[in-house]
């Protein structure tokens, strides 16, 4: 359905061929301070062109709180956000109203809704997801002033090209440097969206030679949440993990995600993938390693939560195809247009709002467990595994 | 938290030192023949040392049915399912009392619940897959009897040790090949359960050498579904492939899920991975090429869906520690006893739980939207991809 | 929450100082014819003075579809309806920003929120009710096409004026007889909106009275729901009435719904109070009577479904009134401008409205359940009740 | 469908032929000290004939914590409590197999599922409840252990015999003395659970009388909840008094709910009716009256909590009933053995069961909300209702 969330719920609406795009948010804690600027700018980050500062601002795709915030301040109240489309016209019949284009949408929405949209895909559309990033936006804003949480994505593979820090795998050490460190600043120096300067030449051009062979390519998004509080996750079904995964995998074109170690950490032996606890300044547990990518037993553990999510090649591509029409003709499809040949660099942003929901969708669940424990008894020490004197 | 599903929905419970386990379903369709023998079968499957069809049965884990049944049918009433737990005594004060296991639950609940289970990490015990197994063992005997859905799990890889067909990718002809024809018999031939019988003696070796050395290792489940209907999945956000990942990555010790052509695909360009229409002897179009796994657009396509589940090795090792205990002490934790060094053998059937699980949710959703609009009046034929005349 | 229904689920946003007031339906069945007009006209019904046929319109509150339709049909994907706010200026400081108005919202809104609205009381405006309206107009429409489903309002009581028929309880034979043939266009014969025209003019009376006073008074809408298909309701917590019960009592000023025989029936004997079944025309089973108001056991049983509603005297009057303000300081409270003295008139398309999203949730729950089940093989005779031969 | 509550969720289970009745609680608190005795005080009062405190216990409906409990306390993850039935014999076949009881759920159960359970009406049982009071009595420990909330229904009409002070009306000055003192220990002095012994005298006499008349008799349990906190309830569609009407309606063989002035309240001028506000010893805000019956705008204000819920006759008579059977053949169904003439006495605990997960729930979606906003910087002091100097 169209909702993500429990307690920070958001539900997203329209398609690119309707008025307006958007969504409403329920949940939102009250007296958060809230203008349109602090959703705009993902909202920014999201359009074709926009990765690079110094590009002038596209002036398209302007977000207006609708309800919910009063004073600059958020009521507690539904917060509805919108932003219209430019383009309802009703358009001409073309070969893509008799041909489902290969690997898209067309064919799987027919056959589940029995209705074709003009649009083809219906809800697949690339538009979608200017609800999710409106929405991820305010989920970011208390996130980043309550706890200083910092979630950045960057672009780590295009096709065959993939950053030199990635051989090692995620877990590797020059790799979690970067994560440490990274800002959305430095993933914005260049239009790729990766950070080491000499790979993003090479992924530019890989995507500038998709684009005059009228192809497409598909690559690989990593992302790090970090400063997120302690004890996220709702076990068993809800572990954290596998609501990070629910989250990337409704991102259209994905198709895989990996937290931590990921598949390459199959590979290694408990010894080397244990990550061993050890005191901090203030005698907190931490652990010495992070192959566990933030996350033990579903549950965060304080460290910095990361993971890779996969983007397939994008279906719409220039080139003919032969391929067959809805009634079962072959033919040849010959799209038409300039097509996006990458939408990696793109993704970023809404990475990001992915994860953002998530993580607030899960501080407001334990927050409901924690505020309601805290006002009984403590327990005895030796359930808190304090040894009994 | 507990409960899985929407329209099917599995809510479990139990943890490894409480009286029993198991779940309680809602939502089941009334009128499906269903005795504890349906569902004991992966009950046992889940076992350890139980994949060898010709080893004598262990008769412990017997699954009652408390509820929901009555002259061997289901009457859509809530199903209670229970597995007696065979050891409940309070255990003696040891060492993994005081110190959190490296890379377990143990550390993570405490902070998240501020209450330690005998257990240490709670829910996180492989005695709470019990309750899902039981469930989805209910959602596979629908499917199988009116869709012939056959759900097939396998071990594709243990540690560094991979099926030969794993190299070109899970797209690649070999690797579908099998995947087309591959049953559980063949599966549980050997213990390991790859179906690559020179692969799977490589992976026991593999496996008996971590238990001499108090180590463990990772490995990677691969599971197919066959004829699952066409038209399951909820986009945008519950679109079939998140589901799935959600599903997957709530199993313990996930680390990855990939469908269809998953991370490898996103080096191939669009041109090679889209996959082309073609009409069948029916008259209705199957794809010619299957990287999507069987999903487009969050929904099913009527092909086969394949994917990949990413275990890490096991937390809980036999080998001496430096690590720190809740208190923060530095210390050497020396686990005892003798810990399962895999645990993606006994993994499958979970894996094909949730699987089945995943699929029957999303045919009760599409259902409750098809048989609801089928009332209506046809709408024109323009609007379904028809030509007009 | 702001979302109500399971599988038709309608979440709504908006207060009375905001931008636009309006809602998102997610779950509509695809297919449905659908154009604003459709919706436009409860909307219309709801605002104040509308209720006599013969008022020219008011042009106001125009309700605008911006996603989910094309070419005038539902397209299966989230239905965003909105209504512009005419007045959103900032207002100046009065009386009622610092008096929390008695038995109004604006005192438990704060608490709760932390934070107050400038229109006071947040969502508990009457501006609220038109997202639900808008979004029930669209279940009405498929529940009219599909089942002839017939959901009729009506003013019962204002004020300690009652209908005569209202003597014998809702289960008597006049009331029945009412019941079984009222219409919509027989309800807004008079702008009280009670079918009765000698009561509609003494309460049309009482409320000119209380408005002269500057008083306000409560009232009762009774509703009936004609040819609701049989098998509605989800035992044991969404039995049937408990979901009507809840949707009735979220409506602002509601305090109690009782449904068939209701509270009078708790008088009678079960001898009196059973109603018989007997064979209709087609042999399928009828009662002769209707206690039960067309639910058994939580779930409708084919009959009419009836039920009442009662509202209070709305809260905010001009007389001055001696209260306190937020910070405690006794004083008094001297309400400014005009306001409605009975809402009752206007609450009878909001009771429609929701006695409409009711119904259509629980058919699409219904159908998930009856569609999955028709594709088993059928069950043995004797476990329908038919005796074996 | 079976789960009550979003945050504090009740799952139940069983019927009456099965082998065991029950609920798992998902959402618990860890660290609430939990025993069975705590549990099985609710459900021995539930059981026929317990009412009266000098009576000796019936050992039967012994209740056993399965799961989510250890060393006395909660852990946090789901507790499972099960009671046995005793008798699950397969029944001969009795009139009752061909004959759907009037008024019974019988008829309805067999429409929506297609099956018939061996006692008819399925989960219509009054056994269904046990999981539901199992549940409750945990919400209830956590709520009197925190708060001091005092849940305490009684009966205040048992057919036409109503007790004296029911006639000004539940906000009357009479009935409200009674609600700010009434005690459980008051309530069971009696059988009858009337806390007005003249009344209770009559009220006895009336059912012995419906009994040796094979007939039977409905009723109206009256309920306060005193201390819940300020803040409860979700608008604008989990209004506080919306979740209660849901859950009271919920009960098998309720008819009507209605909160504070309710019914009689719509008789009330607004001058009359509104509940004026002023300061108590501590500064906050309180009201004079109490016909709110402690909610408004569907939030709880910190007065006391009451409703009233209307029970219908029992539809299990011992009288011969002229009706039909499932096939639509005419003739008499005499019912066999004895039947509970009245059910209100034994519904006292299931309503009081039903406002406590109301409550429960409602606390903990509030906590989820305020200890997020608690977290953030205060807003300016005129958003909260303070004059600026």
């Amino acid at each position: 359905m169209s909702t993500f969330g429990k307690a920070f719920r958001v539900t997203t609406y329209g398609e690119s061929h309707c008025k307006s795009v958007g969504c409403i948010i329920d949940g939102v804690p009250p007296g958060l301070a809230l203008t349109e600027n602090d959703i705009q700018v993902q909202l920014t980050r999201r359009r074709p062109g926009q990765s690079n500062l110094t590009t002038p601002r596209n002036e398209k795709d302007r977000v207006a709180i609708e309800s919910g915030c009063e004073f600059g301040y958020t009521l507690g109240t539904p917060i509805c956000l919108t932003v219209q489309n430019q383009d309802q016209r009703p358009h001409d019949y073309t070969e893509t109203d008799f041909y489902p284009r290969p690997s898209h949408a067309d064919w799987t929405y027919l056959q589940k809704y029995g209705v074709k949209a003009s649009s083809g895909g219906g809800r697949s559309s690339a538009r979608e997801t200017i609800g999710r990033v409106a929405g991820g936006a305010v989920a970011e804003k208390y996130l980043s002033e309550v706890y200083g949480v910092e979630i950045v994505a960057f672009v780590s593979s295009v096709g065959t090209i993939d950053m030199p820090t990635s051989a090692e795998g995620m877990s590797g050490e020059q790799f979690q440097k970067l994560l440490a460190t990274i800002t959305r600043e430095q993933v914005d120096q260049n239009t790729v969206r990766c950070p080491d300067q000499e790979t993003a030449d090479r992924m530019q051009e890989e995507i500038l030679a998709c684009s005059s062979e009228k192809n497409s390519t598909g690559g690989i998004v990593t992302c790090v949440i970090r400063n997120a509080p302690v004890g996220l996750g709702e076990p068993c079904f809800d572990k954290l993990e596998a609501m990070l995964a629910h989250a990337m995998l409704s991102i259209p074109a994905t198709k895989g995600f990996e937290v931590g170690s990921g598949f390459s950490g199959t590979r290694l032996k408990g010894s080397e993938h244990n990550d061993a606890f050890e005191a901090d300044a203030s005698g907190s547990l931490r652990t010495k390693t992070n192959h566990s990518g933030g996350i033990q037993g579903g549950i965060s553990n304080g460290e910095s939560i990361y993971f890779r999510v996969a983007f397939k090649p994008p279906a719409t591509i220039s080139q003919d195809q032969q391929t067959a029409t809805y009634a079962g003709q072959d033919g040849i499809l010959a799209a038409r247009g300039r097509h996006d040949p990458c939408v990696v660099p793109r993704a970023v942003p809404i990475v990001e709002t992915m994860a953002a929901l998530t993580i607030m969708d899960a501080v407001m669940q334990q927050n409901a467990r924690s505020a309601t424990s805290a006002k009984l008894k403590p327990v005895p020490a030796e359930l808190k595994g304090i040894k009994p004197v």
